[in-house]
């Protein structure tokens, strides 16, 4: 099965062309690959189409004519159409087709999606992203991948001109879970880097110099690094959407109760998260949280 | 009054020969300035006289030939003693003496310090540390450091024998506050950590594939490279005691309520510890909450 997905000798679809899967594309199609696209809104498939990229107007279109599509859409319930249609995946893909979510969905969703592929015969990964809109447009993102490990072996050469850190992580649901446990990480930190840089600034310290003094040591973490200095300079400008984060925590949250796991940190920074939402904040980025310590909301 | 501390021209003295003071008094001794020590248990300063440090029986004794005292003890109890009781360096210390207290402690207490000091013409400073017994015996510290800027500026070339990063944070005080700040960003990313990696455990992923996936990305952090491969192994031992950083969130928690600051991550972790020390474990390191995740105690 594998060198099936090699440029030339396959054809990729590629449906969900955002801020992350529009960079996505375009290094598919830089890597020599036959592509074809679909996107709901036209628009943002233009500059791909001028570059090589083949539009479709359906799913069902696109699925016929490829032997392998990706997926990268917004929200599970978009997922669940694409895939479970009439007009979807599913039912209109080629026996043998490889069919690969890279949406940041539901695990459930991602084993319920692999059960009805077998059954057509049909090769199924989760394969959702971390790295942001940057690691989609340098090729660097991290790639958490579930599924068989044969299908991953085949579409591991597709994964590697999309990004770097490439970890087969188990049966299918296994990249969702993983990311999942990524967004529990992140969650409760980002309350810490908030509640330190909120503290920093009460006692009337200059905030450059605390993260000079901290950011290396046992307090040092991304977050830190990288959204504490928005939060000082007041840039509340999306990296990640506040409402893709709250979409993801839910997913994790319910994953987790799920498994009878209490995270009492995740529940926190989700009810944090869905206030700033509810006061009009849901398309800043997640550094907004901030906010709740500084605004006095 | 720079060069005033440099070796040859200066007797400092070190109270506090813990895990961390023993190997930072070491450093100091090894630079090549003539030390005093004091300990509450003598034993722990064996070692150091047979390598040429004098002992004495009395912190009085020591503030009367020192003209530096570096002091690096346990509680906030002990370092108000040590100050300030009739035997303390306040009292017994000549004018121009430098007082420097490492310990992590009261940004209040370490104000009341200086403002007693300055009255009795000594030069003050608050400089707690990070990076744990580890940075203690390679002399790599985090240094943060409040008081006047002279002060600072004349004591340096101590710093440097015992640590890398070493920044001055301002006035009086600014030491403890950005050491705070530091245990307020860890105490709620160790509830992220904990939840992300019983959330992988629970899920059935092979936790370290988990981390490789995760722990080089926007999740990545200090404590997850670092404290978590603990957790998985179940190891919890002391690197840092949770009885320690008790002490450290209540201080950083008072201080945080005295400016109206509301911290509800820091709240919840330190209410999460103290139950782990009810349990017993306030000896363990402080990745050890994961046993609250994983013992269902």
């Amino acid at each position: 099965m594998e060198d099936v997905l090699a440029p030339k000798a396959s054809v990729i679809g590629f449906i969900g062309l955002g801020v992350m899967g529009g960079s996505m594309a375009k290094h598919i199609l830089d890597a020599g690959y036959e592509l074809h696209i679909y996107n709901r809104t036209r628009e943002k498939g233009k500059d791909l189409v001028e570059q090589g990229a083949i539009w479709e107007e359906k799913v069902a279109d696109l699925a016929r004519k490829c032997n392998c599509v990706i997926t990268m859409v917004g929200f599970p319930r978009d997922v669940e159409e694409i895939y479970f249609g009439s007009q979807g995946l599913i039912e209109n893909t080629k026996h043998g087709t490889f069919l690969v979510d890279m949406t940041t969905s539901s695990p459930s969703l991602a084993l319920r999606i692999y059960e009805a592929a077998e059954r057509k015969k049909l090769h199924v990964l989760d394969a959702p992203v971390s790295g942001g809109d940057k690691g989609a447009r340098d090729g660097s993102l991290s790639i958490m991948v579930g599924g068989k490990e044969d299908t991953f072996k085949a579409v591991l050469p597709l994964f590697q001109v999309m990004g770097k850190n490439i970890v087969y992580q188990g049966r299918a649901g296994s990249g969702q879970h993983t990311k999942m446990a990524n967004q529990i990480a992140i969650a409760s930190n980002m309350i810490g880097v908030c509640e330190a840089i909120s503290y920093a600034l009460k006692a009337g310290l200059d905030p450059e110099k605390v993260l000079a003094s901290i950011s290396q040591g046992a307090a040092g973490s991304w977050s830190l690094s990288n959204l504490a200095p928005r939060m000082i300079a007041g840039n509340f400008d999306p990296g990640f959407y506040i409402k893709h984060f709250i979409k993801d925590m839910k997913i994790a949250l319910e994953a987790a109760d799920g498994m009878g796991l209490d995270t009492p940190g995740l529940e926190m920074a989700l009810s944090m998260y869905k206030k700033l939402a509810s006061l009009g904040h849901e398309n800043d980025g997640t550094q907004a949280l901030f906010r709740l310590y500084s605004d006095k909301e």
